[in-house]
């Protein structure tokens, strides 16, 4: 207790918070919500994270798209206990103060909300994105922004806008599903390359494979990868703005859990060290403010803006102008610094409770990743586990778990599993996990 | 005068009316908005349409793409006399009233709105559309419907689904711009079959085009073709759904126009008589109720449902929530037919007093269209006319024009501009329709 250190030590309250905070810093106490500082557990502090990477050096065409399809769906069902889909809670959402802003602002302008949105984007929310932009590390005047439907509409955009049937891609590995799915879907070959669970992607195998293949983008999460929540050091950033340069390859770069560190400040963008031109930044509020908005944005450098531009209204025209409006107004008037600081610290914890709950129900030799941001856990497994399997099987006792098959083109990572952290940790979700354990260990 | 007519005649006011409303189905008298009935203009009687177009039986990779966009943009200017781009004003859409339900429905069902939504789309409006689906000529069930990004969303989703790079896909000569810049992004090539401008794709010579090319897709707008306004007749789309069987060759049908006959009921939908499942039914909302919140629907059927689907999800993952149970909400709820009678009688005024203004003021030797739906004319001029020429003294003095090259392939239709006759007639319009033809003579 923060009292009785206080008192036991003769120190004021906010040293005693401040001491706790160091600690915390340093990952020997850890923050439970609503209860107070408690030394971290041991298995944390022992257990590893899964190793480097290593997929083949190959470029090879997403094929198994049609297959996991069921898996996304299981994933998003809602009456499970969702631990599949890297999804939030409308609790953990402003809700009711986002949807007020749409009700005030289609009141206040009903002409404007109702008109069709003009290229490149709502002005409004342009605007407010490009006063936010600073903390990318550069900032973005209005005239430099699309406004999408949601993140991956940019990086649809982008990835087309950059290549065409047959090239080449390189991602991480593993990846988010999505842009195995988009690649298979433009007819692109995927080259996958390896990543650390810290650091991300590693830049020397990326340098290798600019050499040997004819590589038409790089789509990269510096911050937070999905599913490594692992983070791309600034000089990492810096390195992977002079290869794009260097080799003239386009690099897409997906921020959209940039907004949610578990500590200090937003990492910056690639695009910030981008003196060439050749990243292309992608993120949207999906993670943050309203999955069900579908507001997200692009800054396409003024290599890709016009093709951009032009490619998003060919796709869907505009993007719906009403959330657009609702969006802005949070970002000029709603608080939204404030909502993140909040945000942050319970996703932080709730990543917390979740590792702490895996390492204790699930089978020895389980590896965990320690994500810097976001709310995603990547889990490896004893060899012998079948993610698939243990999927079917989750299900059927009302639990969505995603498996790791689907983070990648080559049948890898069949003993992984993401866990979504989006949930307020209740002892339902521990229940789960603990089920989750026991079935993977039979 | 309706009451002189009632008292000279000593009938009741409901009977003149009922005479005065049967001339003008059969084209004699017109109606005018706030002022009554008038002897049509033999201007109009007199006049005769464009003939049966005749574009050159051979596919092509559009390439104007970059070109065009400039003319997209200017169309779209917010300053501009608005004859470009076919749009509705907001004074003729149930602004405040769709407004209104947005911010109930958040309001009653906040977590929804919040939320993604789910495969296939929101259930609300799936069910609604559902109900309503039976004025196509043929019920669709909740489960057979896919939400959308707006018609443009699904027409792309269907072309996806049905093409792959440099595939044919067969087109009305002229057609809506918007298809030939999604062929360009696609790297398909587009075969323009000739039209007849009442009765639209001319479908012995699509037969032809079956015959001789392995074309992949047939993309139709049966109700109320935009530029056109031409509706296929009843045995022309039966003959469309035998053709497709025949060749299996799928159609995908835009329907966008089809809830605005300018007299009686609507036609049904290609669809219809397809009971092969060839035929890919898309619309959406954007000229009937709102352009702005971008909410669109497709019946794919069996053969091509899980593809589109799933190329859903890829694309932009989901649609907007909030926008969707809205629109739900007033198909359900808000009188979305009694809307209808009243915008179609509003539009088919707005129509015939352009085409007056047209004949009157433009060069002799101008041929105009009569559209039996929707919201557009499409104007020949005397071949000397350039239309890109005459669209860029039109934005001089502030007036946006659609140039008829646009519509095309191959360069066609130089002498042809399109105008929008989407807002309520004015002095002002009428004078910008006069300025054109003005311009047109020089």
């Amino acid at each position: 207790s923060l009292r009785a250190l206080s008192r036991d030590l003769d120190i004021s309250i906010s040293t005693a918070l401040q001491a706790y905070m160091t600690l915390e810093n340093q990952g020997l106490l850890e923050a439970r919500p609503q209860s107070g500082f408690y030394v971290r557990s041991r298995l944390v502090a022992a257990s590893s994270q899964p190793d480097m990477t290593k997929p083949p050096m190959t470029a090879v065409r997403p094929g198994k798209a049609e297959v996991m399809t069921d898996v996304y769906r299981a994933m998003g069902q809602r009456e499970m206990v969702p631990l599949g889909a890297a999804n939030l809670p409308t609790e953990l959402l402003p809700t009711r103060q986002l949807h007020a802003m749409l009700a005030r602002m289609t009141r206040l302008y009903p002409d404007e909300a109702m008109a069709y949105d003009t290229l490149p984007g709502n002005e409004r929310l342009r605007r407010e994105l490009s006063k936010r932009s600073i903390t990318l590390g550069s900032a973005y005047a209005p005239g430099e922004i699309v406004t999408t439907v949601g993140c991956m509409e940019a990086v649809n955009l982008a990835l087309r806008a950059t290549t065409s049937p047959n090239a080449i891609v390189a991602v991480e590995s593993p990846t988010y599903y999505g842009i195995l799915q988009s690649a298979a879907a433009m007819g692109l070959r995927v080259l996958e390359l390896p990543t650390e669970a810290s650091t991300g992607l590693c830049l020397m195998h990326l340098e290798r494979a600019l050499k040997r293949f004819p590589v038409k983008a790089v789509v990269v999460t510096p911050n937070y990868n999905n599913p490594l929540g692992s983070q791309m050091p600034v000089a990492n950033k810096q390195k992977l703005a002079e290869l794009a340069a260097r080799f003239e390859v386009p690099v897409i770069e997906d921020d959209i859990y940039g907004d949610l560190p578990h500590d200090g400040e937003r990492g910056a963008a690639v695009r910030a060290f981008d003196k060439k031109n050749w990243a292309i930044y992608t993120s949207s509020f999906s993670k943050t403010l309203s999955p069900g908005y579908r507001v997200g944005w692009a800054v396409p450098g003024p290599r890709f803006f016009e093709k951009i531009e032009r490619m998003k209204f060919t796709e869907t025209v505009a993007t719906a102008t009403p959330v657009q409006m609702a969006v802005a107004e949070y970002l000029r008037n709603g608080g939204y610094d404030r909502w993140l600081r909040k945000l942050r610290k319970q996703l932080k914890v709730q990543v917390e409770c979740a590792t702490q709950a895996v390492l204790r129900a699930f089978p020895e030799g389980t590896r965990v990743t320690r994500p810097s941001g976001g709310f995603v856990l990547w889990v490896e497994l004893p060899k012998r586990v079948d993610a698939l399997a243990l999927h079917t099987a989750c299900l059927k006792k009302g639990i969505s778990i995603a498996p790791g098959p689907i983070f990648s083109t080559h049948n890898r990572y069949g003993n992984f599993i993401r866990l979504n952290c989006g949930n307020v940790w209740s002892a339902k979700i521990e229940r789960a996990i603990k089920t989750i354990g026991e079935m993977a260990a039979k």
